[in-house]
């Protein structure tokens, strides 16, 4: 576990981390690009391969003893002004892992008394990761990112979960049909939370097995979609909507404190 | 009201909206530059005064037919590409208002049953507008943005407000001293949302006048704060703690159901 250094901006693993970053997606070989302490222990206490450390000489010495002992895990150095042009932070740590993410289906997502986030097109990355923590902290089974919604593999989602992404199972790209078919196969009813529409969420049953479509930030449920859904709403005042990530949250809440209290 | 053209980038008005823009805060003259369509709309049925609009010239006429008949107002028209150099986002939509916000007192955010957000150094402005969105949604009477507190007038802070900056009561850059002191007088509760310690949220009495310290992303919240605070926690799994704007969120939904359910 020597550390090997890079030295040249045009070293094929920083293009690949680039492009990654770039387009807010997995790297060709399919690893998540974290970019922070905080992900790559994350990464580590989730049972995640990290596969690789990009760490800059003025941390390498904090970042090799923390990862000693790791087998199977290369380093790689990088003078700070070459680890600056790689990272998408304005005020970069250092540090990036190259972690492998468990592998999902929708069986896990649904599995047991499914409790789901879906989300339909949410475009913001920090919402996208904020609803991924959320979604783990109230014992959800899973999230879905529907087509066209921003990936979760994004860097800026990535951090926003705080290391949710490693653990929560959830699936990406999936087509509306798809979901549909396995909602109805598993028994779970798929709500929308509508603004003004729809029953006081305190007054609909969330201990069934249940989803809860979360729009877009701009056009909030597609209407195709929310015609096959429950219609329901997180009771407000004086504004039209709540922030994607606040209604996911509270809905989510919502469903797991009425579990927790029935008999 | 004849639309002004603005064409030189050293044009007084712009350097100021820039700078205002820069630091995230509102103009010398105590103005908030509000960068949206949307925004402009809220200002509008807040019953703001909207002093100015600056106007892109591919979107000049929709935003004079707009805002026409309202008197006092201003109307600057500028080439697409200098509005470009002056808006803070990527794709600007064009319009720029410079809205005088309502000016509060802590009596007004403290006022009748009190249920208060406390920032206590929240940085990510959207999470802050989150906050003052999800406030105004369940009714809270106001909030209190501690030194050290991103702003309100933060352009994204405002966006993400989605108008709620223009409606909800608030005060900023408030130190410890004066909100204890505020609290004790008006019989306010102060509590934290601190991970692993506290009674769950469920179990406290929220229909007292209340108070809530939504602490920073990073370090939550200050320990001289939380321990002049009622520690509360939000029962969660798997997770360290929630987003800042989701927390948030679930404690002042919780606070409102309590008080809806109330007889």
């Amino acid at each position: 576990m020597r550390p090997e250094p890079i030295t040249s901006p045009k070293n094929p693993l920083l293009k690949e981390i680039r492009r990654a970053i770039a387009k807010g997606s997995l790297t060709a070989e399919g690893l998540a690009v974290a970019e922070s302490f905080h992900l790559l222990e994350e990464a580590l206490r989730s049972d995640c391969a990290v596969e690789a450390v990009l760490a800059a000489e003025s941390v390498k010495s904090t970042i090799v003893a923390h990862v000693k002992g790791l087998s199977r895990l290369r380093i790689f150095t990088l003078p700070d002004a070459l680890f600056a042009q790689v990272s998408s932070t304005d005020s970069p740590q250092g540090v990036i892992a190259l972690v492998r993410p468990p592998t999902w289906t929708l069986e896990h997502v649904l599995r047991g008394h499914a409790l789901v986030a879906v989300l339909d097109g949410v475009q913001e990355p920090g919402n996208a990761g904020a609803i991924l923590r959320a979604a783990e902290a109230f014992g959800a089974s899973g999230a879905v990112f529907l087509k066209g919604t921003v990936s979760p593999f994004n860097s800026k989602a990535m951090r926003a979960s705080a290391g949710s992404v490693f653990r929560l199972p959830f699936i990406t790209g999936l087509e509306d049909s798809m979901l549909h078919t396995a909602l109805e196969q598993k028994h779970v009813n798929l709500f929308a939370a509508v603004p003004s529409t729809g029953a006081p969420v305190t007054d609909v049953d969330l201990t069934q097995r249940c989803a809860f479509v979360i729009g877009s930030e701009g056009g909030g449920v597609r209407a195709e979609l929310a015609q096959r859904s429950i219609p329901l709403r997180i009771p407000t005042t004086g504004v039209e909507s709540l922030n994607a990530a606040v209604a996911a949250g509270i809905l989510l809440y919502e469903a797991r404190c009425q579990r927790m209290r029935k008999p």
